[in-house]
């Protein structure tokens, strides 16, 4: 029987999860890929940390760096995470000592990915990364695989547990971003510093991902990234009252050869599919020919769900089977044009909070013809004791660099109380 | 460059599709997998018959069973159809000499497959019928590698669109089976003989592919089947008004290693994910450890769904991905107990037109008393008119024997006008 030898670095949550799922099923995995997963090394910066598995003296490597240059490992899986440092040494220094590897750094990959790829290569090893988006989704290998015959147009979706449970959560409960948080936190789906998911740049860090996967091009640099900080209750209230959801949406398009890709809160129709997402689950959509449309959904993070991720790539090496890491050769990947969202159309929600007196009105509805931007809905709920008013205009379709226009025009008024707010309709 | 001989047989829609798709995608995929898919020989039915694709003359096998024959050919790609005759004797004797085979075939491969991986195994081939099941859902690719680190516990959804359409229209338009099953005929929805469709005999030979996939075990021969001619729009309202969609639905599940399979329509809550699936689509909800639950959507036929299964699973071959047909060795395979569903709990929904006269609702509870079946909910409408009256019971859960014993003692009985209904509900 053929033999896989393998090294872990990293023993956080995940390493340890995979450690012990390996062990439990080593034989099944063999029976399934026909050769033998064994754990031939494993490294951590601290050796004497408790941790919950038991691993053999002769397991441990003091120095993590060693895998790459022992001749009889064949595969390094990298669990340390940062898209600098400790991991990027380990994996730039695997590949190029022609070791096959395994990681879930989206920070990496979304960095340093276009160079990984080109050394994997060049050394046919294989660098496999499902794990770095959507763990629980195995979004990567139906692009790269079960959906290989498709000329995709368009990926979308949730990409973010965190924010999802977030938003959803201020939604049934009523409850603002930061009472929402301290629950999260509680329940452990957000973490001690939350910012990456409410900023927006997690997603951002998987779209850059899925998009060069869907397009074969490289990895972009043009995203624009907005995230939830400033979402409301009373958005979300008025949202609801429109027949919508606000959801942190990922997208990214191919339009006439040019790639745009986005990140923002976004109002969905309450009777679609992505409106329905809600907690910590990730939802993919992908546009696809001759496909139509596919989706995948399922648990976006964790331990157990990464580990599935991770045991995915392992059994396709185990099987030997030899993929390009973004689906085509480096050569072959195509060099489209990232545009910014500018000229991009969108409907959107906008929301000023006004002082209540004459005038008010057709002053921002003058701003808004100056910018040809035209108004679809509009509605005015005053609210008297405070003598301010609240302002909802949903546009129609409109250059985004209008809309922002608009936006910067009103919010240098006097009569405006408030940061105004802009959230793009997804009304496809 | 490596290069895959490939044989294309059978020259319907799908071998009309598939061969147009690969002869204007050869570069891309030739890119993709680092491997030429090269159709060397093609054979159909009838030479002269007018197809939209030019065929080379070396191309033309006038035996089809020749491309089993033949030394230069590593790949055949079975389009026949049918479980038997001309599909199964290419198949299997495709195998026996040697050669890869992709196939559609998902009446072939439920009746035959345990038989044919056996030879697959043995000659060192791959045996791939991801466009067998749910034709643009790659659930097949997704158990057997994206989810390969899964113990699955469940599997179920909506295999079959034809069926969904009907169910759907029916509701939205309030239309009877016959109505909307001519409609589907007009729109390409249902075939000429839609009763594999109506029936559940197409979502069953799904569901034993599915099955056993999921839990490493043989081909069942024992499902419970009931298709949807019975079901009407009487049914579809009242459900609606108890807060359930009807939706035919196919359940593998494995409860203390026992299997147990069942087809049939189902009481759903609206407000699930499976309630909200409309029209031809398909949906396959597995439930796996670690993973947790994963949900995969798409359109479930048509030659351009179909085709990108067929891709994928010549890609795979072209990129040497080697695999057992059914995850594991023969060898291997699982002797799981296939269990009846007799004694397994279901909570029902249960209508009986009735004479409306005294006693009869009493002589029909009393019935379910004696049977142990106890009642949640009871609603009876008189319709004066017609002296007659709909008594629409929604149990407890009770065992699936308990339930037909109950429609077989009440059918009997003088005062019941109508054929009794019983519609499982799946209340998870």
């Amino acid at each position: 029987m053929k033999k896989l030898n393998i090294a872990i670095i990293g023993l956080g949550n995940i390493g340890s999860y995979l450690y012990k799922y390996l062990n439990d099923n080593k034989e099944i995995l063999t029976k399934k890929n026909n050769c033998i997963p064994f754990i031939k090394y494993i490294s951590a910066r601290n050796r004497r940390k408790k941790r919950n598995i038991k691993i053999k003296k002769n397991q441990w490597l003091d120095n993590y760096l060693d895998a790459t240059k022992i001749k009889d490992v064949d595969l390094i899986i990298e669990l340390i995470g940062g898209s600098e440092g400790p991991a990027k040494k380990l994996v730039f220094q695997a590949l190029q000592n022609k070791k096959h590897v395994v990681t879930a750094n989206k920070a990496l990959i979304a960095k340093y990915g276009d160079q990984l790829a080109i050394i994997a290569e060049k050394n046919r090893v294989n660098l496999e990364f499902e794990a770095s988006v959507c763990g629980g989704v195995p979004i990567i290998r139906s692009l790269k695989e079960s959906l290989i015959a498709n000329k995709i147009s368009k990926i979308y979706g949730i990409f973010n547990g965190t924010s999802n449970y977030i938003l959803s959560a201020m939604d049934k409960k009523n409850k603002n971003l930061q009472e929402v948080l301290l629950v999260a936190k509680k329940l452990g789906y957000a973490e001690t510093n939350p910012s990456a998911d409410l900023n927006g740049s997690d997603v951002m860090a998987k779209l850059k991902i899925l998009s060069s996967l869907c397009f074969n091009s490289f990895l972009s640099k043009n995203i624009y990234v907005e995230g939830i900080k400033e979402i409301d209750t009373t958005d979300i209230r008025n949202a609801n009252k429109l027949g919508y959801k606000i959801k942190l949406l990922g997208f990214a398009e191919l339009l006439d050869n040019n790639i745009y890709q986005r990140v923002h809160p976004t109002l969905i129709k309450k009777d679609s599919y992505v409106a329905g997402i809600d907690g910590v689950l990730n939802a993919v959509i992908v546009d696809g020919k001759p496909i139509g449309q596919s989706i995948i959904q399922g648990e976006g993070a964790g331990p157990a769900a990464t580990t599935s991720a991770l045991v995915s790539d392992i059994s396709s090496i185990l099987r030997g089977n030899i993929k390009f890491p973004f689906s085509v050769p480096s050569g072959e990947r195509k060099k489209f044009k990232f545009n910014t969202i500018d000229e991009r159309l969108f409907s959107a929600y906008l929301r000023f909070e006004v002082i209540d007196k004459p005038g008010v009105l057709s002053n921002i509805t003058k701003i808004f013809s100056k910018n040809k931007v035209s108004i679809k809905r509009l509605v005015q709920n005053p609210n008297i004791n405070k003598k301010i008013s609240s302002i909802i205009i949903i546009t129609h379709k409109s250059k985004n660099k209008f809309l922002n226009k608009i936006l910067k025009d009103i919010s240098k008024k006097s009569f405006i109380k408030k940061k105004p707010k802009l959230i793009r309709i997804d009304d496809n």
